[in-house]
């Protein structure tokens, strides 16, 4: 791993240092574990005695603080931070697996160059795997499925047939994309499949968290808009389409047909009905519950969902809600009085 | 894939042609991205302005409307559209992999006629595999097993020993069926786990989801009923049973020990907890939290869920609340100012 | 399997038996599908009626009850009735697969004495298995991972690099541990992911669930602490630590940072937010949304959470709010009249 001064790192991402910029800085840590050794940050100054108290070598922040620790200042320590982190360690190393002998792949499939398929792996007929793609073990790649290039599988990954994956795409393990949606014509109460002849569309830079279940459309297809990132266990229905730069969190649940729009927040939690339509730029908070179309830019919050700037407040009310009872009755009671006094 | 005229389908469904019926269908489409050789539908009268506006050859209605675009006319325009879709399109076509040769098949594994065993499959000893079945990369099937006929298992899908799976049963992805459930008897601080010598039942046309996970019993049975579809990333708990032919949408939570009646439709991220009785055709909008016995027919809504009549609005108050407590303050001071006076 | 005398299970469990303590009981079942040769249990009073319309040999009570059917009296009777199905069915048995010629072990992994390694797993280079393991099918264990002795791994469970799995482990099928967090730095618009440098530490004697999550730390480690238990489909964030011997029921997500303390309960679908602290034997209701630091020992519930004491008659107050609104307007109606009659 590199060494670097902190003088080298504050140039690197383009801020100042202020204190001692010649400490020598060898990886990164959390202000409560950093050794002199490591650089940290402070992103909200709600944890600013963390850093009064840290061993850090030094730390990366948004503005000058009154600290004996050397600080690398920074208009976005975070992702200074970020990028310090990449110089310093990197992302994960990939086992070098070439083509596995004990890969399953399909005669007609095509891979591209530099890839990486490890053993228990099957890419069938038809199917296109682009450069330098890593394949864990036990990733299944489905008949006329893309994949395209710099993307990495991990282990017991599942794309179906017919989908499309496109360039620097990370799904974590366990993850299945484009399995049939949930859709049953209901004749005479016995619930008749109806073939799922859309597909899933993964566009470049997404990332799919562990365990995730992204359907394929059933006449349509399914997106994922460029460089959106899903966490762990979410569930997004069939022809539902996510805009490009979304964050959806961990066990988000989309029903089919909804359209979310770019750069939305989507907090842990929420679930979002089919066939309505999220904005650009909206914000849920978690647990909500949404079932109506949501414009451009807002925050919501709740089951079901309202203005965030009203959630907060309704949402905390309900604890009250037995003594407004009360007081209802109360009240009831010296109204009868009044007008009984009358 | 077949080509047919608006008569042919309206023949094949027993529904009748409003419009030019001698054109040509090709494929089955969106209303939004059809074009002259597709068929489309309309379910819900709320998508008109879609049959105004769609290049679909023809659309599938369930009644007469005002329009230039060839109409299919059907009592359940959903169902016949499905069997449109079945009749252009058929089911998804499975690899022919006989028994593969990288499968791992115990010598007192039993498999039928006609079964695909994929490679990387592993079926368990006296496990038992009816005709026909296809058995994707990377399934498991646990000793003493027994699969029923025409049964498709995607990738990874995990099936636990001692389990039954019906005929005709689908399985997708990453799904685990008969799993240990959550059973510990708690003594001294310290979790024992319970031997799970129960098992799981998915009884025949069973659909299971991506990622779902279907608890074992811990001494009885955890059954999925006849014909019941399971979206993505469900969990049922041990010992519960789904009664036939119910639908349980995504991220769904049942808890153990519950029964679930026939014909129920649940809404996604609904949770219910264990060692209750939930009737016969029971509705449960989205996100509920049922913790009672629900009988017969009832529709509830909401956590804790209440008649659902009633639910929508007592929900949609909560953004009141705020309001409500200024009024109440109000009141009382009102109320205090003509008691002074009195 | 042993037959035993309802003397010995008594003997056994320390208990005394109430009734014909020469009957022999052969296996454990419920207190519905039991048979003369089974015995079976009674935890809670509310299921009375059960055990007088039993056909089981003998059932384990907590308590001396009037009833014909032999019993075995026990302090802790759920545990006690745990004992006997130990006693009397063990746990699972697994194949003895040793190490199997199909899987792919990497020449650096060290493998410990008495292992099981079935079909198509993979250990990666420095990985470290301990003793009597057993790693069913599919199993990916990643670099540099180290395994304590005595784990069970089922089908296709995921180990990333790096990771930490102590003793006595067990780890239900389709998890995925060490899988990086939800990390992205989000910068002009575009969210770059952070290399995920820390790990994932599972302490001994945790049991994880079907298709769970847990990431590994960004900077430092996610723990599952000794002890705990986790349902299905649990997610759990980077950097959380869950303390020793807590249950996480199914679907419950915990996000990043967040600290939970000891013999915490955990109910199902629970939603946690990142960065607070749950004390130690926190107890929280089944879907319940905490979003703030929760001291040692409280009970709390709903969405968001209060104190469970409040919040269960709280929350079914949402039901009457059309109610409590109107009685408002009645109320502001009658005032009105009262001010205009001064």
């Amino acid at each position: 791993m590199p060494e670097k001064t902190l003088a080298e790192l504050a140039e690197h991402v383009g801020g100042k240092v202020h204190g001692e910029a010649n400490i020598v800085i060898k990886s990164a840590s959390t202000l409560r574990q950093a050794g002199p050794d490591d650089i940290s940050f402070l992103s909200n100054s709600k944890y600013i005695n963390h850093l009064q108290a840290t061993k850090a070598g030094a730390v990366v922040v948004d503005k000058e603080i009154e600290t004996s620790t050397p600080l690398l200042i920074a208009d976005d320590p975070y992702y200074a931070f970020r990028q310090i982190v990449v110089l310093l360690h990197g992302q994960r190393e990939h086992k070098k697996a070439g083509i596995s002998a004990k890969a399953s792949i399909a005669k007609t499939a095509v891979l591209g160059g530099d890839c990486h398929i490890d053993d228990f792996v099957t890419v069938s007929e038809n199917a296109k795997i682009g450069d330098r793609c890593i394949l864990y073990p036990g990733v299944f790649i489905g008949r006329d499925t893309q994949i395209g290039d710099d993307c990495i599988l991990y282990p017991n990954v599942v794309v179906y047939d017919k989908c499309k994956v496109g360039n620097r795409v990370i799904i974590q393990a366990n993850a299945t994309i484009g399995e049939d949606g949930f859709g049953f014509a209901t004749h005479e109460g016995e619930h008749h499949k109806i073939p799922h002849i859309g597909t899933a569309i993964i566009e470049d830079d997404v990332e799919i968290g562990a365990c995730c279940g992204i359907e394929r459309g059933t006449l349509d297809e399914t997106i994922i808009g460029r460089g959106s990132k899903l966490g762990d266990l979410v569930a997004i229905g069939h022809g539902t389409k996510v805009g490009p730069c979304s964050l959806l969190v961990a066990q988000v649940g989309i029903a089919g047909s909804t359209t979310l729009g770019h750069h939305c927040v989507i907090g842990g939690q929420v679930g979002i009905v089919g066939h309505i339509n999220i904005g650009n730029m909206v914000k849920i908070g978690a647990q909500s519950g949404v079932k109506n179309d949501v414009p451009d830019g807002k925050v919501i919050f709740g089951s079901p969902a309202v203005d965030a700037s009203k959630a907060k407040r309704a949402y905390s009310l309900i604890e009250t809600l037995p003594e407004m009872r009360r007081s209802i009755r109360r009240i009831e009671k010296r109204l009868e009085k009044l007008e009984n006094d009358d």
